[in-house]
This record gives C-alpha cells, sequence and structure tokens, in this order.
C-alpha cells in the first residue's frame, strides 16, 4: 500500500504537492480512477481517487475516511539528548515511530557532545518511517531545548528519568502505569549528571532503570519505547 | 572501561594481537602494570596488568577471573532473512548484542533477495558491541542457511515464528516463557511465505505476533528479542 502524507488536507478533493504528484503519475503511473492512501497525520486516514492524474499537480478525491486510525490507549512522550553521530538518532527516530511513540524532544544536557539538530531532516525521516508502517498520526518532533527548560514545564502523567549512575534502580516495567502518559528522560554518552538527576528529582521525575545491560543512548530509548508499547498490548 | 576480546586465551598470561597490542599501547598509551580488562566470549571477564608492554606482543598477566560474568537465565537463537540494504541487518546484530542474545542464524527465505552475507563482516561488529556494552559472552553467530535446513534440526524449548499474514496471531509476550531456551524465525522484506510457515507449524514452530504495529525486518527482530528479554528480568 502506497501512502501519501497530507498535513493541510481540508474537504473531499486534494492536490498532491509537485513532488509526489511526480511521483504516483510518471514513477507509480497511476491514471483516473486509480486508489491510493493519505494520511493528515493527525489520525485521519483516507481513501481516495485520482480525478486529475497531472504529474505535477495531481488531483484526488477523497472516497471514505477512517478516523482515529490506530490510535493508542496511551501516550508516550521521550525526551532524548542527541547522539554524537546524527545517524544514531536518526535510527532512534525511525524505529522509536514504528514501534509507537506520540512526542520526541530533543534534549541538551551538560555532557551532551552534539549541541544541534536539523529538525527538517529528522522530520523527513519520522515522515518516511510513519508511511512505511502505515499510521495516521505522525509524532510530534519538539525543537531542542536544555534539559532545565524543559524540567521548567508542568508535565501531566508519569515522569521518568532512566540513567546508570546507580544500580539499585527499580525497572521501568514494574513502574510504569498502562493506559497513561509516560514522559521519559534519556541521557547522552556519558550520562546525566549528578545534578541533573537531582533536579529532575524535584520536578516529580521517578528514577528508573532498562535493565542489567549497558546501552547505549539510542538503544535506551528504544528499549524504553518498547517497554511502554508492550505494557500496553 | 577498556575491553580486549582475546578468545583463544588460556593460562595465567596472554599476548594481544598486534591490532590490539597497538592500540593498547600507542593509542591508550598503556605501560607496565597498568590494568586491562579481557574476556574471551564464553562468559569469563578477566582483569590483567601489563607486563611487557610491546606495541606488537604486548604481553598481561591475568590478575582475576570473573567466571559466569552476566550469565543469563534464558537462551534466546534467532533466525532472521538478511535484510537487502544489510546495514540494517547490521544494525540489528549491533542491537540485540546489546540487549540480551545467544545465538543468530541468518536464513535465506522464499522471498529473500539477498542471498549472501559476509559473517565476518558480522562478526566484529557483533564483538564491538559485546566490548561497548561490557559482556563477557559473544552471540554466537552461524552461517546463512536455508529455511528448510534450519527446520530440518531438531530445535529443543520453545519455537515461534513471527510473521503478518494473519492479524489474528498470539502475542508473544503471552506465549514465551521465562527462564526458557527460544528459537524464533524472523523472516525477510516480503514475509515468510505460507508455504513457509505451514512447513515450520509442521515442525513444532507456532505462530505469534510482536504487535500491532507493521515492523521492517530488522525492527521486528529486535522487538521479538527485547520481548524475551523484559520478560525474563
Amino acid at each position: 500500500m502506497q501512502i501519501f502524507y497530507a498535513p493541510n488536507i481540508n474537504g473531499n478533493t486534494y492536490t498532491l504537492p509537485e513532488e509526489e504528484s511526480k511521483h504516483c503519475i510518471r514513477v507509480l503511473r497511476l491514471n483516473t480512477g486509480d486508489e491510493l492512501t493519505l494520511i493528515d497525520g493527525k489520525g485521519n486516514l483516507f481513501t481516495a481517487t485520482i480525478a486529475t492524474p497531472n504529474p505535477k499537480r495531481c488531483e484526488v478525491i477523497v472516497t471514505d475516511v477512517k478516523t482515529e486510525y490506530g490510535k493508542r490507549n496511551f501516550y508516550l512522550h521521550i525526551a532524548i539528548a542527541p547522539t554524537k553521530n546524527i545517524e544514531r538518532l536518526e535510527w532512534f527516530l525511525e524505529k522509536a515511530t514504528e514501534i509507537g511513540i506520540d512526542e520526541i524532544t530533543p534534549i541538551l544536557c551538560e555532557r551532551s557532545e552534539r549541541k544541534v539538530v536539523n529538525n527538517e531532516r529528522l522530520e523527513k525521516i519520522i515522515v518516511s518511517a510513519v508511511k512505511q508502517s502505515i499510521k495516521a498520526y505522525v509524532p510530534q518532533l519538539n525543537p531542542m531545548v536544555p534539559l532545565k527548560q524543559l524540567l521548567a514545564h508542568d508535565t501531566e502523567g508519569q515522569k521518568f528519568i532512566a540513567h546508570c549512575n546507580s544500580w539499585e534502580l527499580p525497572l521501568l516495567k514494574n513502574n510504569a502505569n498502562p493506559n497513561s502518559r509516560v514522559t521519559l528522560l534519556i541521557g547522552p554518552e556519558g550520562d546525566f549528571t549528578p545534578n541533573e538527576v537531582d533536579l529532575s528529582i524535584t520536578r516529580g521525575y521517578q528514577e528508573i532503570s532498562l535493565g542489567s545491560s549497558r546501552l547505549r543512548t539510542e538503544t535506551a530509548g528504544l528499549v524504553a519505547c518498547h517497554t511502554i508499547n508492550i505494557m500496553n498490548e
């Protein structure tokens, strides 16, 4: 199934952007009356047929809408320090999107080696993972913020910080509740500093462990993501 | 902590291979009496001190041995069809090693687009992930075999085949037993054929689902690996 991302779709007709029109008509060789699937990234999955097979402005007519397609019974927000090697963060974004995540915030920590990210590029990776895994919701990617700024916000639901400064921490799987809203912090290579952990605790974050293995930043993010998903299955 | 892989270590003294001797003496600038850690990949974690800081043949003396270091209470064997883009399989190997896996067999399936892999290269990726995550056991990587050949073997423990030909399959997490030996099959892009699924069933494999998300081959492999790990925590 070929999925097209139409974030600004509105009403029963839609004109694909030039690039996607070209892909649809020239590459896939679709023609008048052929069916395709669109998502708006907000939970709507549209079935549409091609009305005008224009390779620059392909017009389609929506014939069916599924709302809240694949809606989950939980909300997962992972705030993660971007890795020095950006490919590792990109990999996390692709896999977390496939498995299931709602919101991602890149955070700047005391030990962060990477201090900037290109959100436009990261957005593209998320959208392509959404299309590949046939999801109707596109995870929200927030601008990068310093950890302290994120902690200053009041956040609903359960709040966790995963770190390795202690081996005596309780497991995430034993402390997260199903059907709930979860915010989880993953630190950079070198981990959070004790100061950052203490500050998180004062802001209501609970320290947790992701298991006995020593994991890279992006692996920890994915393990946390799958842990929350599996307990909501 | 710097870990050196010494698969053929035997006795209380060991001479590092030329490349690792150079890394140890020229790069890390270690010298006589300095301490380092070695693993044999079979569960032994050695503490050793440098006796002869030769940059080509660095000799060390073992001062302490931890046996069965990080030994797990379960055995996980994943047989997976290598991905068309080999980087995706390599990524699976790195992450599965970090999270915890004992044996991996690349399998050739009816819909496999990739029919050969370079096990020497894959071994290196596994060993570097073992060192990075400080493990004393190196997962066993078997030569690539046709699925039918793998199925012809009698295998102890629980046997599962993950596929998407049906949405009504039971979840792996509800069917795998903790503290047990598990063999799990992951198909290629395009999934197993119905014939392959039927053959697996006749060989005692149970069909399971990894959840409601449509996952890529390498993501399915990792989700299966983490599912077995998390239920043994």
